[in-house]
């Protein structure tokens, strides 16, 4: 298993920063709907999510057809690798490690790009000459994690270009965007009937705040390409309360314009808190901010730093934040914290201060 | 996409008879369960399952690391099936669909051993011939599904031995066998640590009538290969309130005690029913009743015949019951028909006589 962050089942955890969830919380539409789906769960799930595509279809103004719904987002990356079992496929790293988890579920040549730390680890057209011949998908991620960069529209559309004309297929995961400063319009899903090789992966997790039910959905207008990844997945896919609570959300527009604007505040205060304790904060715009701490590497040796030493002081005192010293391409030293609400970042700052303190 | 029972959602549905719950309902702690969950929500759910395994180790006398959770067991055959990636699997038909759904996602050599009806569709020795060199899987259903048959103790272990002995790898469904007479009693987890190369799967849907939540396991005492079968797994892929539920599933003794009674009269009376109609009734245990009827290959040509008759007529009353004209192995006047209680059981009856009636 790989790790990832939100690890409060086996921790004592009293502020989960290592998960990036909307902080305003779950819509009181979406709770209300959980608990009218609790009555119609002796019922099999729609299998074909009819009602949820529909809704969304018109939502993101495209058709139902190309809209695939699934047990959330990462149910949908390896359903992906194995429909189009590509020879060799291209992550650029760090980002996210559920796209390593499931290319490596298979056999297959994967390839590591890595991005640069003196670039702010920001896409680059560089990425052009690593998509070889052999080459047949690629990760992307709108923003990145755990950085929380944008990859801008002349350079996406660049490489998105270069892939259709080479046959490469991309996976645009923008299970974060929605949560960016204008993220619904910077959406690649309209432009997706041009772009045949491109599955736009989206999230209702992370946009409403309901990870523990599990919803995401891929977006393509390559219908045929759909239906090979719809038969890697179960039959009975997304629950009920799932299918519930994603329709209920989609009715939920103020909530998520709301939150933008607050989470935009909320990280330029985390952001600026973190850059006056010394922490060096890397650009981003994500409902989640990517610092570095010198001080961390400073206080071991090369061969052997001082590892996870803020992630462990930090739990010590019940607050959890995401140690990226295990992201590939990462080491000792990168942490990542998803942006809460002002009192709880408060609080983050404050034990921050007070193991900075510590330890100068 | 393979057909199955339950389609209520693009049909005019009153009384489902198609799909196999429990007909007691979903237990009150099960639903309390649920409401409490939905606060829960914004977490993301526990990827190993931690809690519901202790409690289900506990329950089932085995350890948690021979236990494995999916999003419902039509999760766990295909990944079970990724995880073995065998060269020959057996079949025997009819069965559920979903085993030639895990098994037709990916390549490999597939057979369909076709049961006899003169057997009354019951497994036999025979079996053991066509497991020939090349067989590495091999899935069987206890009870069997659509008949409801079990497989006798004797011959269960005569064939799991063999295939031990030939390194034969057998996915045993029991995901119907605890809500059957002794059914506790009649499971072969205990087992299991003599088999490792037997994988019981069993669900939560149907004994405590809560498939819109999916819930399945399996157990196997071959802890590599259920790691095996977890890579093969999405990396939170069940829910919190699937968790839940399970959780407080297994509280729920007295109900599960009380619905084997139950369904065992409710049985008894529905199979008398339709039998007196004229019905042909095949041996079974299950919770549902697997018929033929004559009269619908009578009223049309053998080239020709009047398929799904029955089913179309039920459906006019907006009474849904499970065509299996295509099952693999069967073909037109077999149907299934779920055991719900008496007085739904009643009006089924009715209806069907009215049917009969209008055409004798």
């Amino acid at each position: 298993m790989l790790v990832h962050g939100g690890d409060i089942y086996r921790q004592d955890v009293e502020l989960d920063f290592s998960v990036n969830g909307n902080p305003c919380g779950m819509p009181a539409g979406v709770k209300e709907a959980l608990h009218r789906a609790v009555d119609q769960c002796w019922h099999y799930p729609d299998p074909e999510t009819e009602e949820l595509r529909a809704k969304l279809a018109e939502r993101l103004q495209v058709s139902k057809e190309n809209l695939l719904v699934g047990n959330g987002a990462s149910e949908l990356f390896p359903a992906i690798v194995r429909a189009i079992a590509p020879r060799k496929t291209v992550i650029p790293v760090p980002s996210f490690g559920g796209y390593e988890y499931a290319v490596s579920a298979r056999t297959g040549d994967n390839f590591y790009y890595p991005l640069r730390e003196e670039k702010g680890f920001a896409l680059t057209e560089e990425i052009l000459s690593v998509l070889d011949d052999q080459t047949e998908l690629l990760f992307l991620a709108q923003p990145n994690n755990p950085v929380g960069n944008l990859i801008g529209e002349p350079l996406l559309k660049l490489v998105l270009d270069y892939c259709l004309e080479k046959g490469i297929r991309v996976v645009l995961d923008e299970c974060f965007l929605a949560l960016c400063p204008e993220g619904e319009a910077r959406s690649f899903v309209h432009r997706l009937p041009a772009y045949p090789n491109v599955l736009v992966v989206r999230a209702f997790t992370k946009t409403f705040a309901m990870p523990g039910v599990r919803l995401g959905y891929v977006v393509c207008s390559d219908t045929e390409l759909l239906t090979r990844v719809r038969r890697q997945l179960a039959e009975w896919n997304v629950s009920i309360p799932a299918q519930a609570a994603g329709i209920a959300a989609l009715e939920e527009k103020a909530y998520l314009k709301e939150s933008v604007g607050q989470i935009r505040l909320w990280r330029e205060q985390l952001a600026a808190g973190l850059e006056a304790l010394g922490f060096q904060v890397y650009f981003g715009e994500a409902n989640f901010v990517f610092f570095r701490w010198e001080q961390e590497l400073k206080r071991g040796s090369e061969q052997n730093p001082v590892q996870s030493y803020l992630y462990r002081a930090l739990l010590e005192r019940k607050i959890l934040i995401r140690d990226c010293s295990n992201y590939r391409g990462l080491g000792a030293g990168y942490y990542r914290a998803a942006v809460r609400t002002k009192e709880e970042n408060g609080r983050l700052l404050q034990a921050l201060q007070e193991i900075v303190q510590e330890i100068v």
